[in-house]
């Protein structure tokens, strides 16, 4: 397979995004091969600085650059160079069969959603990322996509990421649940209940009701059902929250007894390791046609790599066909509804 | 004052509830009273094991309960004789001058609503729950009372829920933001763009922007303003994680030194403490007309307490004038929009 890696999108690119490549080409097999997408002489300057030879990877040029804080569609528009755009013009040309990128996520959903277009039968793409919770791996889509949700998109996201839980991570029946306020049929807004109906409606979903936000992380469901909006907020808040707890621990051991903080130190990177999210690479963008892997602004080299991992498994895995399947023999279609 | 404490609602009713009724007296002046209401002969039981004289506090009898998981509107039409009905008509009837509850939350806000009415100029009351973060207290407004809000109700959230986080913590001008799913202002849904300008608008508030999941934790504002849907989200979330971490912690530190993990229960016991909401006893429903205190359904006795000292300052400073005095004078008023 053709991977495509935006050399330029990140907090930490190109640096860390060209070592991650570099580390990458270890999950992959002989007749893979990573495109790096970017300012040819920047990213020959970082093979140089890593010591790879200049022809490690095949290089698209991309002369311009999508600010992480540039808004989304004026960017796309205005930057056809960029590297997010010459990316997903790459991936709809059929020139490669994956694109990856931890730039401008608004920017990246876009592209891929105007360039590679959807899947046969799918409403809207969502991203479903992969949290680490104490009860296993929690798939929660969508994160930040698609913030006007119908019935339909978020149905579309149960049989979406049901067979994305199912195929990553060898789950037979992942057990789907919705975030709701409240756990009783008759809480939540018309958007929840409307979708309810149509995943209790499926008996190829394995739906277990509403969730309450501390279910989560309670080993109650394999997939998490919600709004784009809803979706962004529980995965930042989840970090932040993580982040506050662990620097609380180290003020109260450092006003207690300085050695058992240090010794402690070792402990909370062994769970943050257990725990980090940045261990299933990126979201995968679930729905559009071709295989689309947004990384965290924040990802290092590591990172990178884990998410070409992920790409490869999901490409190999023929994720998008078994999706078309089973979008085209759902009870509810796109035109349906 | 009066203050009337559903003795029937919550998971350890009524039995925690009266003890913390009995322990609220401490915060109590000599003139305020506790009126307990619920089943004369349930509560009389419990005042003899708790050892208390029959005639420690007055008792409204109300024969019916509304469990947990009934459907709140329809359960205080059907149980007009339910502690938390009782509650609500002793309020509207100036018996007492609060209620304070820790049964079916919906039901509550349902029945003050109902019955005590809006503060004048206010379009919807909202639940404000203080979360203890690194950084401070973080007032949260709307958590779970209005799930289908206009910019109008989120910008009557920021001026309610700022003169509280004024009034309860003595912030001077206490920091506004607004939760999205983005920094940028072209970021987010048509109700977070409409209300920033309404806010923006507003000289008397001090508006820091949108906030992002994680800068909940970051210290970076005081109040934070969000759909109901989405802070009960939040509140529900940040409970479930704390929990998680501090679970995983324990079985890390199991798997590596037993006598460690004894000693780090006293540390964790600390921060719990420290981070623990039950210290600020419950959660104000703002823009009802009188006071109205929430509690956490696990609220034990010294939730109660807690939540009768915040009863009580919030009764004190005058809160609700000052509510309906910045509403008055807000650029935008309920009918004008």
């Amino acid at each position: 397979m053709r991977i495509a890696i935006d050399a330029m999108g990140g907090d930490h690119a190109p640096g860390e995004i060209i070592a991650g490549a570099l580390q990458g080409r270890e999950v992959l097999d002989d007749g893979d091969e990573i495109v790096l997408i970017g300012d040819e002489a920047v990213i020959g300057d970082q093979l140089t600085a890593l010591k790879a030879p200049a022809d490690t990877f095949r290089i698209l040029s991309a002369p311009e650059v999508i600010g992480m804080n540039e808004s989304p569609i004026e960017a796309i528009r205005r930057k056809p160079k960029s590297s997010i755009a010459v990316m997903a013009h790459a991936a709809s040309h059929r020139q490669v069969d994956a694109v990856l990128s931890a730039g401008n996520t608004g920017a990246c959903v876009a592209a891929c959603q105007i360039r590679m277009r959807t899947l046969e039968g799918v409403a809207r793409p969502g991203i479903a990322v992969v949290l680490p919770t104490y009860g296993g791996p929690v798939t929660i889509c969508d994160v930040g996509a698609n913030i006007a949700c119908k019935p339909v998109h978020l149905y579309q996201y149960a049989i979406m990421a049901g067979v994305y839980a199912r195929e990553m991570f060898g789950i037979e029946s992942p057990r789907i649940g919705m975030m709701n306020i409240g756990a009783e049929d008759a809480k939540g807004t018309d958007l929840i209940k409307k979708t309810r109906m149509l995943i209790k409606n499926d008996s190829t979903l394995n739906f277990v009701g509403y969730l309450e936000g501390h279910d989560l992380f309670e080993g109650k469901c394999d997939v998490v059902i919600c709004e784009g909006f809803v979706g962004n907020v529980i995965l930042k808040l989840s970090e932040g929250m993580a982040n506050m707890v662990f620097k609380a621990l180290k003020a109260e051991l450092m006003s207690r007894n300085k050695l058992l903080a240090l010794w402690f130190k070792s402990v909370a990177k062994s769970i943050f390791k257990k725990y980090d999210y940045h261990e299933y690479g990126g979201a995968l963008l679930l729905g559009v046609n071709g295989t689309a892997v947004i990384c965290h602004g924040s990802s290092k080299a590591r990172t990178v790599k884990n998410a070409i991992a992920a790409c490869k498994k999901f490409y190999d895995k023929k994720i998008n066909d078994q999706i078309v399947h089973a979008i085209e023999t759902s009870s509810v279609t796109n035109n349906g509804q």
